[in-house]
């Protein structure tokens, strides 16, 4: 099989109303490009994944632990594994990058979009 | 201490001449954001990591396991553990998310530069 692939030929888990996760894993970890719509809210909830992450294109409301941030490209995240966060996308939508480890083995149970461009770039 | 972080507050890791990591990371990952000079070249290697990335911007020439391609914006590569490869940069430069399992430790005894604002976005 080959090391390489596209983005954009990824069937995107539909993780919840208004958010896509265009995502692909080796052995340890899950890497996802993630659109999130305008205004679209990921409830708190927490895992056992550790998770970091960036903004590559809009803003995203940011909580973690009970610390908000409001970040936008280039801004950052890492979430220990168990710590509960939550977030929602400005007025524009956001895109970013997160990474989990291990893999996100419960993602396979969601539904899948067909494959599309992301909103990025 | 905060989740939350700046990309262009990482002081970067150089790796080789032209080639810049700006990097954090949790207990089982590092992430960086790298970016490669143009014509800046990375000789075949290989190491425990995982490593899972994808281009953000740029042109990257990538070999892995002796295959290669030309890997423009959204195109991703997955490494397994152990498995050599290697990478040069297109005439423009690029720039490209790169992640490992687990955290690339070894780094910590590279050169660091001043913090300074990545080629990205």
């Amino acid at each position: 099989m080959s090391a390489f692939g596209r983005i954009d030929g990824l069937a995107p888990y539909a993780l919840v109303e208004g958010l896509r996760a265009r995502a692909w894993r080796g052995e340890r970890m899950t890497i996802a490009m993630v659109d999130i719509d305008p205004g679209a809210e990921l409830p708190e909830h927490r895992h056992e994944n550790e998770q970091l992450g960036i903004v590559l294109k809009g803003i995203l409301r940011f909580t973690v632990d009970g610390e908000t941030q409001d970040l936008g490209p280039g801004e950052t995240w890492t979430i220990p594994s168990g710590v509960p966060h939550s977030a929602v996308a400005g007025p524009e939508g956001c895109t970013c990058i997160d990474v989990f480890a291990p893999t996100r083995a419960d993602w396979e149970d969601l539904p899948r979009l067909e494959p599309s461009p992301p909103a990025w770039p």
